[in-house]
């Protein structure tokens, strides 16, 4: 980073988007997906951001996937109108569902039992609505979701279907595969997330409902499934910025992540070989998603202000404004050196997060920074 | 909870404050230390939140402590001009101190090694101001600070002196106390805290240095100190809303908890005995705090909507907006008992935090619930 960097001039801590590696995690992606011949609707969550967005529909995204309806409002308002609300409607959330559809947005909402299935076909009725919903399939345990095999799933399509909705398909999420981290285990849930899901499809049918949609994914089974036949949609959000997480799952090497925090150094504990930062969790986030996989990166791995890996520093320890550093391998070894040298007072640094929706949820913009040095903010939609 | 609630008319998840608890919370700390002859300066980085600082200063705090900048320009628009931002200075940022101080804010900055030092002083040489700086001493090997016997620690306060800077005292954190769990072990880790930090005050003293200011303090360590001589003002955060993990440190009880997060039930997985809501972790952020204490609440203890503890039951799993509460013991023992019946879709409940300055800052407002049945919306100071 020459000293023409714009990155002298932010306040720190800051969230840095590098615009090349967003781009090509983006391209990459979409490329994979067209390839495998089915549509990508990407989970917005993770940047919650316009620009972000914009650039994942230039690419060739169709439809938008959001967590909250504020990213649904948020995204409709920048002309989207084809959004997925992918979790379980709570009964009381239909009013502001009716009120973005009547606007024009063709917003589409999900449900895994008769309970709320019964909710919106009443509220859908009292209304005048025909609510598109996609029935929750649950393909791997980890959360939420119908088993394709129970009685429950065509409870609540007839429920919906005959409620006068529109029962627009299935939808699942095979979360446990953040859990793998070999291309056969990859590759193994990414087909059981595919045939669990296409199987919930065949059974709506063959009791005579609708089944249009069939929705799976995430980011390690989007890069990871052999064939998609049954699929129409791919669903992947965190791939968008990838992080430390995806690097120890083995979908990305610390190259590819696009997201990073700007700290600087505000002073060392030399006997215990510590460099201090003035970014600690509120910036991090408490994420420690890389305790329990092959490479524990603490609160995050340390980069120059270039963006150059530092091999073997982390962020080992964190307090809400107050980061810790150091390289454990080095200072066993006694090969530390002179840490006043190494990173004097003032130091900018970059860290890597273990969780880019988790890190990125920290902050209420980006500094998204070009290849020809330029830095622009970017507007983040938090909060519900 | 009457069905006159307010609470139904929120959307969820939502942050509640319980004005009984927060006043109660207030006002213990306040007489304790008080009655043990120091003043109290408040961290506001736990609420972040105007009322909330009005209520601490009202009660009779003296000043405030601040984690960033923008707390302390928020405070200062308040009417605060006393301010301590307690994170060691990035030089930096001085222009930025600079300009609050100029503005009529008495704000003070923190530093620990000479090269900041000699930083402040000659920015304030060239700016022709005198900043007001503590020097921070390391009492418990937990972070950041200088050994109170170290040549570093005089080193630090010549620079800051004959630099022409305002050398206004010593200040410590010993974080190490949220590792106790007994009463003796708090009281003896307050009494390290306070000795180390009046030793580095005698010695800068007994080298012609002035030091006026003492300034120790944690919630633990407020709560546990059986004497403070020596010491002039104490620092505490956490104790204005409390958490799990002061209730697992044992100074507070889950009923003094101020903060809750409100949630909705969305579904059921009835064989795992699991019950779905639409709060995950970015409601109850990553924080884990209890997770290596004694009892661990997973990402929170559950209570009803009107904050009643449900015994047993923990979110005890979370994603970006789902969560997963469950009931242990009573799986294991099976006397579950039917989930939907107990939890119906669209039950709201409430959920404790492991820690209330983390999950507080996943919000951008909270609801403050009087004891006349009100709700009232105050926003946060978040970001930096």
């Amino acid at each position: 980073m020459s000293t023409a960097s714009p990155l002298a001039t932010l306040e720190t801590p800051a969230a840095l988007v590098d615009l090349a590696r967003l781009q090509h995690n983006i391209a990459h992606m979409q490329q994979r997906l067209t390839a495998l011949g089915v549509a990508l609707r990407p989970h917005i969550k993770t940047s919650k951001c316009a620009p972000v967005v914009a650039a994942q529909i230039a690419a060739g995204a169709r439809g938008v996937t959001v967590s909250t309806l504020k990213e649904a409002a948020q995204c409709f308002a920048t002309g989207i109108t084809d959004i997925t609300y992918a979790v379980g409607i709570a009964p009381a959330k239909l009013a502001q569902v009716l009120a973005l559809r009547r606007q024009g947005c063709a917003l589409k909402i999900l449900t895994d039992n008769s309970t709320s299935a019964r909710a919106i076909a009443e509220f859908g009725r009292a209304q005048g609505e025909a609510f598109e919903v996609l029935i929750e399939i649950d393909t791997d345990g980890h959360r939420s979701g119908i088993p394709p095999e129970s009685d429950e799933l065509l409870a609540v399509g007839r429920a919906l279907h005959e409620g006068g909705q529109v029962l627009t398909g299935v939808l699942t999420h095979a979360g446990a595969s953040y859990q793998c981290s070999t291309p056969e285990a990859l590759a193994a849930i990414a087909e059981q997330e595919r045939a669990l899901c296409v199987r919930a499809a065949q059974r709506l049918r063959e009791a005579g409902l609708p089944c249009p949609v069939v929705s799976v994914g995430s980011t390690p089974t989007a890069l990871s499934a052999r064939q998609l036949d049954g699929v129409t949609e791919v669903r992947a959000g965190v791939y968008v910025f990838m992080d430390l997480v995806m690097c120890n799952v083995g979908v990305c090497s610390t190259n590819d992540v696009a997201l990073s925090v700007l700290a600087t150094v505000i002073g060392h504990q030399l006997d215990k070989g510590w460099v201090l930062v003035d970014a600690g969790w509120m910036a991090m986030s408490r994420d420690r998603g890389t305790q329990a996989q092959a490479h524990d990166y603490g609160y995050g791995q340390v980069c120059d202000a270039a963006g150059r890996m530092l091999p073997g520093w982390t962020m080992s320890g964190a307090n809400q404004e107050h980061g810790i550093l150091s390289n454990e391998a080095a200072t066993a070894a006694g090969t530390l050196g002179d840490l006043t040298t190494q990173f004097p007072v003032g130091t900018l640094l970059r860290l890597l997060p273990n969780h880019a929706c988790a890190t990125a949820a920290q902050f209420d913009h980006y500094h998204a920074l070009g290849a020809d040095g330029s830095a622009t903010v970017w507007p983040r939609w938090n909060h519900w």
